[in-house]
């Protein structure tokens, strides 16, 4: 093939190893004589659609530890969007535009890093080259802590995610059992399709710790008096009863268990209650016990200090693959993640067409949560176990982790410094 | 002096470095002739009273990693209690059986390790003991992430917290930079009183994020018409807005502000809301932006992984140099931190009359916050600075931190196993 450049861009939600996968790319493309300069795009695809380009050979070419900090640094750092590319069949215009930027910046590959609106983005670009016979190849690299990805075994983010939460239950579970007064925590993790997240709590068990107690996952319907013995009979047992809950659980009609299903009637304006606290205050209500309730947040996917290296190296990986793919000319694709063996852990990287992925979701398998729908089983913990293994070497200075800046925020530090 | 036993306890709220001052006496008495067996009593001084006592000196000779372990593990080892002695003179039954059991396990010294309510009950032992003539030491080491306690410059527990806080602002910085639409997040901090951890947010400003750009200490009477003001003024210099609050900040009349002073009209019942969703619910309702609220919970007392090198090992100085106070002769005090010098940073461990400290509180000084009352300055910053410097090595086990079960667990796993 020709030499080209590449344009690569990151979409959707946060996550701690996304710019893993962006520093595998341009490291591979700096050691790759098919590849020229790599282009970051600002804001996902917007930043083509705005000519808003920063160039990332120049920036490594700069700063020797660049990739290397780049690859433990948290959310994107080419910024992001969430931009879904009309049907081209009714707008074609911004493809047309699209396409004339790579050819003004002779681009051979683009790179689009994100989850399942992110790969349809990769989907339509990828119609449309066909359609003009652009040979421009149109890569996808998985990334969501939601771990709903079709295909890939895993998604990059997830295991860094999973590894905030069962740490984040652990110390939680600490603070809890020094009181001898009994006590309801229930702690609230991300999903709101998907209990993959919520499941990875269960990796916080240890030999003397059972927390979490219980877990929900949106997989199963919630129903609130099953919750409430559950919660009651636990506490025959033990003191100080966890629970983690996924922000995503619904009755068996579909309704989100928040504010305004449980607690609506009794307190008011539903809004004011996210799934944690209506579940603190159903507690509260029923059994008449000291109940608090911790909602992980953002965190989850920004806490880069506590990411596993399972998760940054395979994102690495990655990226590092997209672009040999690239080069012997796959396209219309996204990188997928094949676990070959369990113990000792080790997996395969391959591709699979971008239809398989785009608008689909992986949920768990209803298998691998336990009958009553209040707990997760072995099979699921083996899944989890190996994906949140190893601990980056994350530098600090002035007692502060060291990440690199969001990039086009450090492109134009007058416009921030005035504080 | 004759040589006797010890009995060590731990009171109050949990934190990441009360194990550290722990493992301290601990170790200074195992090396200590004039010290024989060092007694953990279980609940903060409920322990003494129920005879639930753990004889740690055993515990740190069968594993000869035990105490570097508990340096490191969050919470309380010997577990908590929140309570509080009556006055001798109304009820002296439980000095009386608390003394007895001193001479029933030749007690020479009595440790107690807490915050504000824990020195209260060093306070009325030292005046009981006085009263009764015994020369058993009562001494109390500091504890609490509020860092509230007068006279000692700061207090253990309280650098590791703020070092998560500002990690957390750090990450959340950038989990929020991200976009390019216009957004609002406000942190929650704890401090019911003192503003100190809220403070301490300011540490995560660096060269590229001025994150957090507005903080809110309780030591300023809050002005929901300012703090509107505030933000809408800090939008139009900057696109995404972090700030800083604590969950005990006040209006001029010292009402708390939360659901039942800003929100409760519109929004309904006031127990919905804590002072960072009353904040959210302010900005949504008054300048129509995505806003976010993240309280950062219980996390941030217990997230040892993080925690701050100096602390822990402030913390497991004033441990050692307790017992050597005591042998000293010293009783009825408390332990302290002087500060000799910022830059290098150096302190100097002394002890107070447990009077001065007792059921006092240390606020912010008014000048080390701005003016308007929405920030801290160079004056706060300084002081913060050194109290978050360092990591510690905490290992991992399957991507996990390794740390001591909390003690009257392990010594009855059998009841905790059967999950």
């Amino acid at each position: 093939m020709a030499s080209g450049n590449i344009i690569v861009a990151q979409s959707g939600g946060p996550s701690v190893a996304i710019n893993a996968s962006l520093a595998g790319v341009l490291a591979a493309a700096m050691n790759n004589d098919n590849y020229n300069t790599v282009y970051g795009s600002v804001y996902g695809i917007i930043g083509v659609l705005e000519d808003n380009l920063i160039n990332l050979t120049e920036k490594a070419n700069e700063d020797s530890s660049f990739i290397d900090t780049l690859k433990i640094s948290p959310a994107m750092y080419l910024g992001s969007c969430r931009y879904k590319l009309p049907d081209y069949e009714d707008d074609d215009a911004p493809y047309a535009f699209i396409f004339n930027q790579f050819a003004k910046y002779n681009i051979s590959a683009f790179f689009y890093i994100g989850g399942n609106d992110s790969m349809d983005t990769v989907l339509k670009l990828s119609h449309y080259g066909e359609q003009i016979g652009s040979d421009i190849r149109i890569v996808g690299i998985p990334k969501t802590i939601d771990n709903d990805l079709c295909v890939t075994d895993h998604t990059p983010g997830f295991g860094s995610a999973a590894k905030y939460v069962a740490s984040s239950v652990l110390e939680i579970a600490h603070d809890t059992f020094i009181y001898s007064v009994p006590s309801v925590t229930i702690v609230e993790i991300m999903g709101r399709d998907a209990g993959w997240l919520t499941a990875s709590s269960a990796l916080a068990r240890n030999e003397y710790s059972p927390a979490p107690h219980l877990i929900y996952c949106p997989e199963v319907a919630f129903d609130k008096n099953a919750f409430v013995e559950d919660v009651r009979k636990m506490l025959t047992k033990y003191s100080n009863v966890i629970v983690a809950v996924s922000e995503g659980i619904r009755d068996k009609d579909g309704n989100y268990i928040s504010a305004s299903t449980a607690v609506n009637d009794q307190f008011g304006h539903s809004q004011l209650s996210g799934t944690g606290k209506c579940l603190e205050y159903l507690v509260k209500e029923t059994l008449n016990i000291k109940v608090r309730s911790i909602e992980l947040n953002v965190l989850q996917r920004c806490a880069a200090h506590i990411a596993s290296k399972t998760d940054i190296d395979e994102s690495f990986l990655l990226g590092k693959n997209a672009v040999s793919y690239a080069e012997k000319g796959l396209s219309k694709c996204m990188l997928t993640v094949t676990r070959t063996s369990n113990a000792p852990y080790t997996i395969e990287i391959g591709t699979t067409d971008i239809k398989s992925i785009a608008n689909k979701e992986k949920n768990i398998p209803r298998e691998w949560i336990n009958e009553k729908g209040n707990d997760v089983n072995s099979a699921m913990i083996e899944y989890l176990a190996p994906l949140i293994e190893g601990e980056t070497n994350v530098a600090y200075k002035n007692g502060l982790p060291i990440y690199l800046p969001v990039g086009h925020l450090s492109s134009d530090p007058s416009d921030r410094k005035d504080y």
